[in-house]
């Protein structure tokens, strides 16, 4: 017997799957989770979704919880999840939304429509001046996962050649034209027209994008952030920008987050920020994705299967 | 012998073949033509490039205008050219260039950018709701020639269904799932999730996209303008907006342009207004296409044979 908090978003069908899956468990079905009391963490056996971290610590009796997101770090850090208890995420459900979001921001930093939307403020009909083009344009992505190949494949669309940056470059990944290994990163940064990473948190990705590796890139360069904002020194970004270093820059993940108030990066105006909204359920078919790879994963625990996306 | 006045921008290799074209007429390459006289004007039979109408009045001797650009209304209007005087026009230049712009204003309406954009001048890291995708979307594409063709095919990339509409719908065009005629727009448009139109201006065109066509569309519906803004009653898409209809409008063309500093679609924050800047030679490779199509037309010009894209 399981005593389960599933705070999916769930349309009839899904719900119904679950509840049938469930049996004879205690399922306590509260989407986003925003009622849930400490009470109902106490109990937990099973956790489907985004909980908080900090309810997560009560979970004294969690066997599983699968998180409705694709970066687990919250979770893996020490003392949240109780010893022994397993974790998987839904990395695979936000490819679409996240690349295109992130496509989104590079298209209109390469037309200049953020500048020209703070033209707009003034009322002002003018000219700014030439624009850039995916079309032929070198793509270097670092990260090629579900994210960065799917960002891959929108810039292929459009005519770019892409660059992959992966830990094993012989795996190759979709919509990457040609992979390379990441000690070879600061020999591909100097030819990219746009750096994009959609890299995880980790010892190894932190500030990976320091003021060196930033210097290193063409000074007409776009730097797009996807994955998680520690992997760019936001402090060295705004310093490189205010020295006139590269084109723009589009981040929807920043180090801190929320980005503080008297950041110099909200007034750099080359600058695209956007509040980490690039995921989470923007649009309608993430949710359907994450329940699907949380249905599957059920299937597989009930089964004593190996469960997809295993993080602990 | 001809006098002719080029005010194309060339590289070597173009400028090399206009003058071996020439042979031993006159020909003065003044690239954007803002240091050419009346004296130039008055004496020119032949103009490539875009010239001010007020200048191509004074070409009392002009045989040939060959326009750097896609619409050649201003040429066209009573008393620009002289009587007997042959007209052609660069379109199929500026495809590439003005659907990219415009896709990206869509891209960019659909994932709320311009908003975020004045969230960030607040320093504000605040989320703005649901976006929405083109993988899905209906998008109904008023004029299929160059422009509309390759924007449809920009949205098809990202998973679109394309509808087109065009005078001859037995024509077809690259790009377009199905094609319809004007008759069947206010049908067509209760359904489409964005309308885009690349319609040139005519007596046939203009505000088409009156307050009663606006309000066929979709409450949250996006309209996008790449062709002429005459073709949107401007007055009364703003009236609409603030009314609360339509997700976003994309104008880069208005009617009267520039739009007049005091015009409420300026302070409308769910338009998106780009000064006219989605063609012209904002890219690189506009300027090339534009010139082949100019020596293209030279020769035929020469040969006595019929001009590409003649337009009078």
């Amino acid at each position: 017997m399981e005593y389960i908090l599933n705070l999916l978003k769930l349309d009839e069908a899904e719900k119904a799957a679950f509840t049938e899956l469930a049996g004879d468990s205690v399922q306590v079905f509260a989407p986003g989770g925003a009622e849930l009391t400490a009470t109902d963490y106490e109990k937990a056996t099973i956790i489907f979704g985004y909980a908080p971290a900090d309810m997560v610590k009560l979970a004294s009796h969690l066997r599983w919880l699968h998180s409705g997101s694709a970066g687990v770090d919250n979770y893996l850090a020490p003392g949240v999840l109780r010893e022994g208890a397993l974790l998987s995420c839904s990395v695979g459900a936000y490819g679409h939304t996240v690349s295109e979001h992130m496509f989104a921001v590079m298209l209109a930093i390469m037309k200049r429509l953020p500048a020209y939307r703070d033209a707009q403020a003034n009322s002002a009909w003018q000219d700014l001046g030439s624009a850039k083009t995916p079309e032929g344009a070198r793509v270097l992505i670092c990260g090629t996962g579900d994210l960065g190949s799917s960002f891959a494949g929108l810039c292929k669309a459009l005519g770019s050649e892409t660059i992959g940056v992966r830990r094993d470059p012989s795996k190759g990944a979709a919509g990457i034209d040609r992979m390379y290994s990441f000690a070879e990163l600061d020999g591909l940064l100097p030819d990219a027209d746009v750096v994009a990473s959609f890299l995880p948190h980790s010892d190894d990705t932190v500030k990976l994008f320091d003021r060196r590796r930033l210097l290193l890139m063409k000074d007409d360069a776009i730097l797009i952030n996807g994955g998680r904002g520690t992997v760019i020194d936001c402090d060295a970004l705004a310093e490189v920008m205010a020295e006139g270093h590269l084109f723009g820059a589009g981040l929807d993940v920043t180090a801190p987050e929320p980005l503080p108030k008297e950041h110099p990066l909200w007034k750099q105006p080359r600058a695209v920020i956007t509040p980490h909204v690039a995921g989470g359920d923007h649009i309608p078919d993430t949710a359907h994705k994450i329940a699907a790879i949380a249905l599957e994963n059920f299937r597989h625990y009930l089964n004593g299967e190996k469960l997809r996306n295993r993080m602990k």
